[in-house]
């Protein structure tokens, strides 16, 4: 809405637009653009274009408005480890018959070390070092940490001592949600049949998703797990002491623009007139969108163009976003619809 | 239904029974027993008898009758690691923001070594050593064990190499259900607000149930958590690390009638009319019965003699009883109530 009504207000206000702006909409990016590819693909020749502007994510935490020259790739892992084939009773049966939860919570917890590094072979071997030009708008960046430490109320990071700048540029391995039997008013006595996990595993410039993957799993059969793509047999149940059915979801490549492409300067600049307080460059947003599709079959390059609050609850309930935001999102996308070339 | 059945089938063939029989029916075991103390409290004096025969439990997994002497005792925790005070977007703040998963698995796996032995402190030192009969019992049991591995589809006992026999005669450590955001479908890239899991602690003769609790709430305060028993303030969550939110269930301590006590031999004969197969006894259930209260509160004998079959999916979904169980639980119980003093 943001984007049309800045459009809108250019039109109605009968003022001449430097560029040909082509309009793309996705609506599929939270379920893994899964079309995305297919499209861009059928419609190569007239989605080329000299830069794509994408408007996604939060402006930063300071309130500062931001460029952003890329993102962080994505890849999910769904882990169940099997327990009984029926629930069984846990005092019949407790201690005697493995405990998936505990299962998972060990090989859970053998993923990350006590500062939160993650322990998987080769985590980080293939990270590409940031450029000297990176590294400065990493310093230069607003140090927001210890107020945002209050406002999401912790008090130590995960990467004891680094900072959120640093942590979003470098791989992560997170834990979006872990199911198994009840908890709460339905809680039961039961060893459950099985305990869920889905990892959601954040790439840098270098890595590769499925080779991303693939380390968490090889991590995995070091534990001294069988893995398995499908639902246990009896044979294996008989066999493995520690099974675990992995799902790998799809996922994306993290993509980065240089931060020293000539029209980011164009971009900038026309952001700038919007407001008071300094518009930052950032090499990398910590989400993900699929940058990768568009940089392979258009060849494109982009930028990212933030509108929303950092605290819009996003992926959540209650997910919001700021009128402020709103409004102050429409005058940065119509400047830089306007922006002289 | 099996006790009224085998009750109302002696009184319509004509015969005489050979004891007062008192019916006593509690509707409230599985949520706790809450009212049971009192009940039995306010009714003491028409409440006393000789034995207190429990129809609770399955029958062995051999399908042999068996008699129980006992059963475990038993206590809850509940455990809520905090995350963010709002959900958080895994890939702008993971791995900076502490995932509760995490931090939950972590202190899950810091229970249990890989031997499913559990390192809480002192967890096994204060258990009542089984007496000489009780001893001898276990191994006369029936081993089953290699066949309900393959029935139940696992390949090695949590504790290696320990019978399930010798399993329910130590006190247990079994995680009943764990939830953090969603799995599945509705998964989502957070990190979740908190993580919850449930801990079942089953006791033996010699634990108190407060005081096995306050072992594991020990061991977690070891493992660098700020306990507390309600929501954390914004105060304790910028000063501690770790915090986890624990609520302590009630609980029952276990109970043991000794297995030469005179009348067992009586009870023990009188069921063995009704199977050609020999009637087991068994020191104790790996299940828990409000039996403290009856012993407190009425200086009650007991025995337990269990009806169900052992794959009945017992506090989980298509909970259920075999007829054939059901029509031998009512020759079983009738037997009783006509043992020849």
């Amino acid at each position: 809405m943001a984007i049309l009504s800045a459009f809108s207000a250019i039109k109605e206000s009968g003022l001449a637009l430097p560029y040909n702006i082509k309009f793309f909409f996705e609506g599929e990016e939270e379920q893994g653009s899964t079309h995305l590819h297919q499209i861009l693909d059928k419609y190569k020749s007239i989605l080329q274009s000299d830069l794509w502007i994408i408007c996604d994510g939060p402006v930063h935490q300071s309130g500062l408005k931001q460029i952003v020259f890329g993102a962080r790739g994505d890849a999910h892992l769904t882990l169940k480890v099997c327990g009984p084939k029926n629930p069984l009773h846990s005092g019949h049966y407790g201690n005697w018959v493995p405990n998936p939860v505990m299962t998972l919570a060990k090989l859970l917890a053998s993923m990350k070390d006590e500062n939160g590094r993650v322990t998987v072979k080769d985590f980080y071997s293939d990270v590409t070092p940031l450029s000297a030009t990176e590294k400065k708008a990493l310093k230069d960046a607003p140090d927001v940490d210890q107020e945002l430490k209050k406002k999401i109320g912790f008090a130590r990071e995960e990467m004891n001592g680094k900072t959120l700048m640093e942590s979003i540029n470098l791989p992560s391995l997170n834990i979006n949600g872990i199911e198994s039997s009840n908890v709460g008013t339905i809680q039961a006595n039961v060893i459950p049949i099985s305990t869920t996990a889905v990892i959601d595993l954040r790439l840098v410039l270098g890595n590769d998703w499925k080779r991303q993957q693939q380390k968490v799993i090889d991590h995995i059969i070091k534990q001294g797990f069988h893995v398995t793509e499908h639902e246990p047999t009896d044979e294996e149940r008989n066999k493995y002491p520690k099974i675990v059915q992995v799902s790998r979801g799809t996922g994306d490549n993290a993509e980065r623009t240089s931060m020293d492409l000539p029209a980011a300067k164009r971009i900038v600049a026309a952001v700038q007139q919007t407001t008071t307080g300094r518009v930052l460059q950032v090499p990398t947003l910590g989400g993900s969108l699929p940058l990768e599709d568009l940089v392979e079959v258009l060849g494109a390059k982009f930028l990212i163009v933030p509108i929303a609050n950092f605290d819009n609850n996003q992926h959540a309930e209650n997910e919001n976003i700021k009128l402020k935001n709103f409004w102050e999102g429409i005058e940065t996308l119509a400047a830089i619809m306007m922006a002289p070339l």
